[in-house]
């Protein structure tokens, strides 16, 4: 006998996700196959990413959210799925209310869906210290030349759970990212390796970004990217917040007022249909 | 008010579909702009083709299939995508035979279900000619050396309505098609172009193959490529019919009876899930 259950496809920013209500649907066991499955492009559904909601552990929430990557490995967060939760839960009414807490690995986060229908996330207090980056240097980087192979780049490290280095360009479409990305990435500065984040200012609210995510590559978005250049614009002085962050993939609005504080991050997530697996 | 209509995803050989049946979806009036949306890949539904099927012109044909590129452009016919209509017809009940009559627009296609559930399609009569090839020579292509940059290789020329030209190689996976693909493709000898397949031997009934398909570089399938291959590898006696083509996105199986009669691929067409799309 064949089995089903209903799934939607959404996006935030072009980062791709296949959203399952295990509240309703039953699925089978192995779940880290069934992402791999699912995730792969042309001969599946294709997506970056599997999640799941279901019950949450602590009675604090109203849900917890599993992420899966297209590999079937566990992801521990991600800004892009939680705005996509958001919206999901409320058209599900798995939530009434226009703030909603969500269980994640790395705890709950608190998501706040905007009168515009787009989502915001605080999504941490922002650090730029030596532990936090785990930089191999007695000194923190803030507009630090860093020089790897050819390249040299002023660069500011921010951590916004996971470490950034964000410079600043002036004509970004002309980089090559696929060889400057790596370089940077593995440079020997970064013990833990580093997100690399590569912005052009247009004006004092409004900078475009192209980001080199470790371990991945080239992104259309990357959440936390775009936060830890919110918080360098700031510190540096060449933008005011809210911050509109253009990413190849669409908009992400930074807010953040100041050391001590959280930085948060707003945008939209779009549903794209919904179907049925068999299997 | 909202609208919506239900497709159907599907794939041949990882060459993948959105399939619509106007018998009983009402679809917006720009087909156009709809496949340029819903083919999207990361930000909507994903697909190479989007293929609609409806009522044939001619009273011989089952029914009609009019398939779109992702950019929106008409595409006169694939053989993959005849696959995937023949099964969704038969799971439809468009027809009720195993042997579908399909009207695209090059005129009635004949698909034929098979007892393990591929679709046999006889795709064209070949031809080694100078005129069906469109060479800028006055020897056909058999075996013949062809330099483009610092590459040599025997080609080959097959047409199967469109023109293909067959090499042999020792080790497929060590190409660099991206550098070689396009050089050959524009070479001088081909007035309109060719499309370049790459074979290694396996035995008297199995080849692998890559293909540089004309005007789009290489991809996971290419029906009319692996024709050209099948009767290539009968015209040299290096196989013998059927053959089993692998492909990067699956196998197909080429017979051929020899000149003058038609050659028949045959190959898998898979259901990948069944949604809606709201509009």
């Amino acid at each position: 006998m064949m089995n089903s259950f209903a799934f939607t496809k959404m996006h935030g920013c072009g980062n791709d996700f296949i959203v399952i209500n295990s509240f309703t649907e039953s699925l089978p066991s192995d779940l880290s196959s069934l992402a791999q499955t699912m995730c792969q492009r042309r001969f599946s559904v294709g997506a970056d990413q599997f999640i799941i909601l279901g019950k949450a552990e602590s009675r604090e929430a109203n849900f917890r959210m599993d992420i899966l990557n297209a590999d079937g490995s566990k992801v521990e967060m991600c800004g892009n799925a939680l705005r996509c939760a958001a919206i999901y839960a409320r058209r599900e009414k798995l939530v009434a209310s226009d703030e909603i807490k969500i269980e994640t690995m790395t705890g709950i986060s608190i998501a706040q869906i905007l009168d515009n229908g787009d989502v915001r996330i605080a999504v941490a207090i922002p650090s730029t210290s030596i532990e936090d980056l785990a930089l191999n240097s007695e000194h923190p980087l803030f507009g630090t030349p860093i020089t790897a192979g050819q390249y040299t780049f002023p660069m500011t490290g921010v951590s916004v759970g996971n470490p950034h280095a964000v410079t600043y360009v002036d004509e970004l479409e002309l980089l090559d990212l696929s060889i400057i990305g790596p370089l940077f990435e593995h440079h020997e500065i970064f013990k833990n390796r580093a997100n690399i984040e590569f912005v052009q200012l247009v004006d004092d609210h409004h900078v475009k970004m192209r980001v080199w995510e470790r371990g991945t590559g080239e992104t259309l978005a990357c959440g936390s990217g775009a936060c830890a250049v919110g918080v360098a614009s700031i510190l540096h002085g060449v933008t005011h917040s809210p911050i509109v962050v253009a990413l190849k993939g669409g908009d992400l609005t930074i807010e953040w007022a100041g050391r001590g504080t959280p930085v948060y991050m707003s945008g939209s997530a779009t549903f794209v249909f919904d179907a049925n697996w068999t299997y």
